[in-house]
């Protein structure tokens, strides 16, 4: 079954049912899709509307040759790191969610600077003040890391990043840890309107004590890719590099 | 009169009756206090209540001594150029006020980006997509605008800057203009929860339309120095130069 | 006179003789005909040979209907800081220069790093280790202090700039101070193949204990412009704003 | 036999005959001292001579008790990845070399820039025009890369990181890839001075169209850590985190 809209059946409903999710739309709607298809590993392709995307593969004038070489299995699975999320409030989970691109742990609007604690594989690495803290995939160092001053991380890579957002120390930068380390973030300034947010589109309240603890997940999203796909080609036309 | 704490007359009393301004507290204080003196050009001694500050001239091991030369006239006066800001609704002005360090025009804590169209003395400067825009003062710049990219500018200089808060395009930089022009900031993406916030302690709502007009203002503040504080000296322990 | 290219006449005899300096070419050839200009303050009309340019003003094909509009006075000119520099050695000067972008003192190929003692005003900065310290006009900051991480400066300031070039210690920031202080950077690190750069083409060698000492020149470039050429939109297409 | 200066045998009979090199010094002894031991794999005990380095491991008054512990076989190796580099010229190999932090292409002190071609895995990357590019292993990703904007790379994730010096395109990123990848990088601007530096120490002159080409060594620098000993910990000392 393909679908490229929910129609008569619910999202989730979707999910379970689906053996290729064909998904029509920008960056944006294939995170969200991500998240649905991600317990059952269901593949993904993924049609521009707009503009180049990173996740997107096709145009969407190319659908129907794309989608007759998805049906004669001529394609590759590109799996992608996926972050899961727990966030703890007085030893219970009050929230819990996986990303394909970010958890990002922010101040309130009117906020000033909130303090993360951060502890990585049980050591306690810093005290970070600032307006938050992103923890990323590597699909997730060309989103919102990268405006926040982070690197470009190829999504091969079995690596994490923790990309401080405005920090009050000058000298926080990204830090790249292994995909297998446990990421615990604990707000220790007073709730002010704090939030976790997940890949951009949901959003959990923190309050002055919560940890969200992060790790890789179990599950991966897999992106449907054909041959001539190039991701520095994808990385070069995005960045508009080699143009003066 | 000199008083350190509003105790029994009001705040605003306070800064229309006192000749000087003793501000016991931290950089935060005087922000604060300098909002209330402007208007009356009051010059401000700072009192350092706990780490050495950018705005704090004085240990409070060494008040009474400060104090002596200030009654005996022993002292300069540097005065830092301020913002004024308005936003405008549909014609109106909405809001208004006055800063020392900076104003801040920020997304909502779950939207992702906002959208803000940027003239400088009527020119069209560029739409930003990012987390906001900072609009600080030379004093401003070693505050905020520093955790978010910007340079460090010499608190005599007459001139603007405006430091974009995670751009979404990377080659939106702090932009650096003279103290003279008029800055406008219009949200021309929907409001979700916009803020324009003053020096870090006010915070005025913005809805899609609305306009910051920011500029530099007709008051000054005026902060009582003594000749042996040297700006690079406190810039130099602030931001630990020199050592490895 | 009105001349393009040296032919019988020598380059230094030009600047002598012109009343306006005619320059086809992209931004490098106006650097150096800012440099042959100064003395005289010879205006300079910068026509665009190949990419657009933050100095040229007229494209090749638009050259005669501006150069008619020279001829009858029918343009504004557009006056640049510059800056002098002197290179001390045992009190001697060893060489100097006029720019109108940056002076640049820099390790040699091999050196991992150099030492630069930095005072402004008469007054000790800071001791910069790293790859060097770019000293820039306005005009400049868009040029090499941009690479570097520096901020874009409105020409019209009356300031400076001083970029580290990859800072040893990460708290070093660019630093913008106002127009008519004076710069003295000392080579405290021994000599190693450091140079001074004037504009990015003229070298000059320093040894240990060289001091380059940098100021506003009292020559200014002086380009001519045309009411409708906008500075916003010239960096608004060179840096790609706007465009996703 | 344990050694810490050569005395009267060869540095390379050294490396040829230890069980164990006992460093004397700071980050960049061992660096060198890498190196040599890298082909036998041999263990290195770092012995921080001056402030705490990424790579010493003891402070020189806890000498003696290390060394009991060395013997008695109480500590655990860390291993790290190494760069192995061949310069190629019209088909043959000029020059080879291994590091521990880094490779760095640079231009000439006079040149303003060069002209880098960037191919990763057999595909074409980008033209890459500024002061250069480092590619750094996770230990490198603390020294210039570090200066140069790099995020920090917990040393042990399988990784390598390409980072732009001042780059003229602003959108140049820090890139990171997979330690399992072939780095090229062909000199495409005529030379001037141009070189090719390993871990800061050695030189190799490029000419236009000489490649580098990089990659993870099979050799692996191992050194000797006691479990007290914790990464996170150096790394918020080294960089001051937490501190006002």
């Amino acid at each position: 079954m393909l679908l490229s809209e929910p129609g008569g059946i619910q999202k989730t409903q979707l999910a379970e049912k689906a053996d290729v999710l064909l998904v029509l739309g920008g960056d944006g709607t294939i995170l969200n899709a991500a998240r649905l298809a991600a317990e059952r590993s269901i593949p993904i392709l993924g049609v521009n509307m707009g503009g180049l995307g990173f996740l997107t593969e096709v145009r969407l004038d190319n659908l129907y040759p794309s989608l007759e070489r998805v049906f004669a299995n001529d394609y590759a699975l590109d799996e992608r790191l996926m972050l899961t999320t727990h966030v703890h409030r007085h030893g219970e989970t009050v929230a819990r969610g996986i990303v394909l691109n970010d958890v990002v742990i922010s101040k309130g609007t009117l906020a000033r600077m909130i303090e993360l604690q951060i502890a990585i594989g049980g050591q306690f690495v810093t005290n970070l003040r600032g307006d938050g803290l992103i923890i990323g995939t590597p699909t997730g160092s060309t989103a919102y890391s990268l405006s926040a001053g982070g690197p470009i991380m190829n999504p091969a890579l079995q690596a994490l990043i923790l990309t401080p957002i405005c920090p009050h120390t000058l000298t926080h930068r990204p830090l790249i840890v292994p995909g297998d380390v446990v990421i615990e973030v604990t707000l220790t300034s007073k709730d002010d309107g704090s939030m976790a947010t997940l890949d951009g589109q949901v959003g959990v309240a923190m309050t002055q004590g919560d940890t969200a603890v992060v790790r890789a997940s179990d599950y991966r999203t897999r992106l449907i890719r054909f041959p001539e796909s190039h991701y520095y080609e994808v990385l070069r036309k995005k960045l508009k590099w080699g143009h003066v």
